[in-house]
């Protein structure tokens, strides 16, 4: 068998230096670090802070450390995919952006947009292009500046989210290592649980969107919760079953990082302990589409060639999934 | 040769009744219907009315026609992608709106942003799911609703733009017909002569932003067209070259939509007469990501089996790039 699949060969990461921590909410807001940390599992997260600094001022660190421990020219690299909830322009694309500023000048590079999910669509995509031969060198980078869209008078949401981002490379491997399968749905009959109200073509900017503060996260917690216990769990127990794997088979859940229980739930679905859960909620809060490429970053020196890794997220849209991917490295 | 494309198996197409003609800009602003035909080609362009309408509501009829023609149930999509530049909302994804209302419960969809090169890189990337495989019926649907982004007191920006929508199905075949070849770009050195200043993360919406009008289509006009000019012609010319075909080889060049100057340019670098053009800008002018399947969907009778086409488009980015595609229907 010389079928070709798409490998990590690499993991870079970014966080930006400003701490929030949950003692500094409660002079901002009327929270409590233990009411915060019971219900989502956040201590702290960053902040990007700065005048005109956006989505890319994230990215671009990633993609450089990515380029740097992977020995990779910017030049090689074939595209570039950004996936991004906060993009720096609504257009053109940040992946543009990030690849100019990287120096791959003979990538061509896009956005993709799925919410909380985005990476995980991105990665699947990417490796499409890997598999079909077409390409050989990849980067998936998934970013956001949560802080730009976050409202910091709303304690339901501000808590939640923080700034980071993400990358990964992919490569041709015909050894039997990366991405085996991914299941990934949508269901936009929940859209209206978890969006942005304005700043779109139904209901462009105003004085008045601006006032009714519109242009900041809108969620339903409980709704959100609901579904994204039932999905992450159900996509993860899926693929593990059409690929004959059990608990014991797998080496680590590489969660979205939205709240601890809806790891803690997914986890248990799939029988594994505490142990082999990459867990960094903690630290960085929910960085959308920085959640699943900063787990790797974090726990990489914990992975060995081999390992079975299942990657799972649930975000607005509705989208979900889950993606079963052997480590090569 | 058993060799799976992705082939366009359906076309399906929307614009909205409203028609914004030259001689009502005239009324607007300060221009006249021999100027802006003269510089652009545009005659009239379609315009999307009412409250809280958005880009999912022409990518919903597209698709439904799509569906339809193709005699296709929702429930059997595997994936939808929607290129756009106008999403409804900042997230989630319009695909997952659009997915949801044709009711394709078994795909998975997210959006695609390379501004008007969009559809290219989105039909490119759809036909990888088809040819590793995975999937079967995947549609691309490229809509836009620029009003929502249009300065009308900008004389040198809104006689350009319209709205409208157009969506392809993509099928495996394993006869020599679908997508041959791609030749994507990008080079985001070029953003800022084509962008919206202001409503993404380096700049969120502020009373500032909105009355210094930075929420519209930014365009440094002549900046544009001269790498539009090179850039499209020299992706066509390469495409072309690499898989040795000549101007007679050739039935249609499917161009993006933005100025007649910049497709007579590539059309001329391509050795091809004006019959061989499909053009429709002087109907809808420039709708960004709809522009290339509108104009499969006003120029499909004239199309017959084996016919090879090439696909072409510039825009913000910047992002460019071409396709070979041989037509099966």
């Amino acid at each position: 068998m010389t079928k070709i699949r798409a490998m990590i060969t690499g993991v870079g990461g970014y966080v930006p230096e400003y701490i929030l921590t949950n003692q500094e909410l409660e002079k901002m807001i009327d929270t409590n670090d233990e009411w915060i940390t019971t219900r989502t599992g956040v201590k702290e997260r960053r902040i990007l802070k700065g005048e005109n600094m956006g989505t890319s001022h994230l990215a671009v660190p990633a993609v450089l450390e990515l380029l740097k421990k992977t020995n990779t020219k910017p030049e090689e690299i074939d595209l570039l995919i950004c996936s991004t909830t906060t993009p720096d322009f609504v257009f053109p694309a940040t992946a543009n952006i990030i690849s100019h500023e990287v120096g791959a000048t003979n990538a061509f590079s896009f956005d993709m947009q799925a919410a909380c999910s985005g990476f995980l669509f991105a990665l699947n995509t990417g490796a499409q292009y890997i598999e079909t031969g077409r390409y050989k060198k990849v980067i998936i980078v998934g970013a956001d500046k949560m802080s730009s869209i976050v409202d910091y008078t709303d304690r339901t949401t501000c808590v939640l989210f923080g700034d980071g981002a993400g990358a990964v490379m992919l490569e041709p491997n015909s050894e039997g290592f990366g991405l085996y399968d991914a299941v990934l749905k949508t269901n936009g009959a929940g859209h209206h649980h978890l969006h942005q109200k304005a700043g779109g073509s139904r209901r462009p900017p105003t004085h008045e969107t601006i006032d009714e503060r519109l242009h900041y996260v809108y969620q339903e917690g409980q709704a959100v919760f609901k579904h994204a216990v039932v999905g992450m769990a159900d996509a993860a127990a899926e693929v593990m079953e059409r690929n004959n794997l059990k608990g014991d088979d797998i080496a680590f859940l590489v969660p979205h990082q939205a709240n601890k229980r809806i790891i803690d739930a997914t986890a248990n679905r799939m029988g594994i302990n505490e142990e082999k859960i990459m867990l960094n909620i903690h630290r960085y809060g929910n960085t959308t589409n920085g959640t699943l490429p900063l787990c790797l970053w974090d726990f990489e020196k914990n992975l060995k060639k081999g390992d079975n890794l299942i990657f799972a997220a649930f975000g607005g849209g509705f989208t979900w999934g889950a993606i079963y991917l052997k480590w090569g490295i």
